[in-house]
């Protein structure tokens, strides 16, 4: 018999002077019923968080996988002790910030990577942080990819019954009509309709949006769909997917949305991004804008999900952050580790 | 003392097809605070629609300006009788429909330029059957433009508290990057910044979005914002609009719907379209999209508002299209007629 079925989870607090450390604890009380948290970051931080916000945070410190395994049902914290709260002050950007960052995310790679982990929750990074610290990434997807030798990814953003994919992220909206291939639009279909299996979703229905006004209405505004992107559903379809499209960029995700389908494929980071941040981001009661929506890396070896919110400087230290995207991003993650229905 | 002090609008009725007469009857109950209603279309293909979604619709038939004067309580009726219904099938593509629903577009521009309406309100008109009947354009609002001489104009889609113009519509994306410049989004600024001050807004906020993610990254994900957007937002700055930006397109919108703008200038098509209608579409109860978003035309020397959503051709005819959008259409126009506080 399993000492504790619940799946292990590696969670990174992110950058130690942003809001991170703040929705980690936050969301501690939501760890317990659906996951083992691993918290990675620096246990001073932590607790200096944990004041503000008004939450017990009494974890279990622990330096190596035997030790987590010997603690299944406490919070376990893997104190890398690299962010000292004298020296990285609240609010700000910082190398050492930066730095201390991105070690959370290598050892939860590393963790996930050996089986130690199930799979991996990131808080807020800052990349002006990551780049004065000399790891230079234009997101936190393009780093999980390099650190796990490179596959073909893709960014889905989650939120409530929305699942948005990006055949394309950070780049110009130039750039982007460039890269809408038939090729890495049938490898992004695939890749949602296996993180919907993963979900554990009844149904795989997948829209795939066009690039251009009306789906290009015909060629008109644009060719995109014709010679790319409807023959990369064709694919999809003949594969057994249940794919759909290309279907007009402003209707879908509402027709999604409405219950239509499961996902969509989006092509732009916008497209998407727009879709799920202005249903999703609100303003709280504080003035801050909170969010719960979910940042899914699909295509990794690993199970990853993270909060998709910034490291929000100007609120950070405040304790008004809303834990409520981390929670999910844990509540999915736990989800997508569950090998039986 | 005036006789009435409502202002008159003409309401086309769209392609005769279309849910177009469905919802401008249906709509008819909530004209009467607002407006007086001119209805501009077929009589007994409003007749019929009357008795579908079982509303009492007994106009008075009207063929002249004067005629129309001396009726200010009554619902008004110009019956171009332009629209056989035993000749037009419902739900079904046809010149004579795009035909029938161009004529009621020119005579309600008529009327408005005229000085006798004090704005248009049109209904839904299909592109194809536009096409079929010798009338091509790319969207009722390049219509209107070119109805009036051709001014240079923008579509705002508002909803609720959500109002985006657009600086690009009916181009694909590759063109929209280029015709992102300086001179076209400080237009569209003055535009919006006019619109606002037409709805008796007490402020006028304007946010004006970046064209790519993180509306570029300072260079990163292009350059539009660094060239183009932002000399433009600092020209209207300096003509005393309150305008801010470029700011990232994916939290802009949801920014706006918070309170903390009062309108946001979009670059593309589907940067708007996609934050406005994934808000405002629901699926009604009958398994239909509704909407209650709101197009109006900036720029043009009439006031012109429209429903937000198309013919419908495949709910035309069951009654079941929900007239919330011309409600909303009407009631903005009425708004924007007003001349005083």
């Amino acid at each position: 018999m399993r000492e504790n079925a619940l799946p292990l989870l590696a969670i990174t607090m992110g950058d130690p002077a942003g809001i991170g450390p703040e929705v980690t604890v936050g969301a501690l009380a939501a760890h317990r019923a659906v996951c083992h948290p691993l918290v990675v970051g620096d246990g001073r931080v932590l607790q200096k968080a944990a004041q503000r916000v008004g939450q017990h945070f009494a974890p279990k410190t622990v330096s190596d996988a035997a030790e987590v395994r010997r603690h299944p049902a406490d919070v376990c914290l893997l104190d890398l002790g690299n962010a000292d709260p004298e020296k990285i002050p609240l609010g700000k950007v910082s190398a050492a910030g930066g730095k201390a960052a991105a070690e959370y995310i290598r050892r939860a790679v590393e963790l996930a990577r050996s089986g130690v982990a199930a799979g991996v929750v990131t808080g807020p990074i800052n990349k002006e942080a990551l780049r004065l610290a000399g790891v230079p990434y234009p997101g936190h997807t393009e780093m999980l990819a390099a650190l796990c030798g490179g596959p073909e990814v893709a960014m889905m953003l989650v939120h409530g019954e929305m699942r948005v994919s990006h055949v394309t992220t950070h780049v110009s909206v130039r750039e982007a009509c460039d890269a809408v291939t038939q090729a890495r639009v049938l490898t992004v279909i695939r890749l949602t309709d296996e993180a919907l299996g993963r979900m554990k979703l009844p149904r795989r229905r997948i829209a795939v949006a066009g690039l251009n006004p009306h789906a290009g209405e015909g060629g008109l505004f644009g060719e995109e769909e014709i010679r790319e992107i409807a023959p990369a559903v064709d694919g999809a379809k003949s594969e057994g997917i249940d794919a759909t499209g290309p279907l007009p960029p402003d209707s879908v995700f509402a027709r999604q949305r409405a219950g239509e389908f499961d996902a969509v494929v989006a092509m732009v980071h916008d497209h998407g991004h727009i879709a799920v941040k202005t249903v999703a981001f609100v303003r709280g009661a504080g003035g801050e804008m909170t969010a719960a929506g979910v940042n899914v890396t699909l295509g990794l070896p690993i199970i990853r999900t993270s909060v998709d919110h910034g490291t929000a400087f100007d609120i950070a230290g405040t304790g008004v952050a809303s834990p409520a995207s981390m929670v999910e991003a844990i509540r999915l993650a736990a989800q997508m580790t569950r090998t039986h229905h």
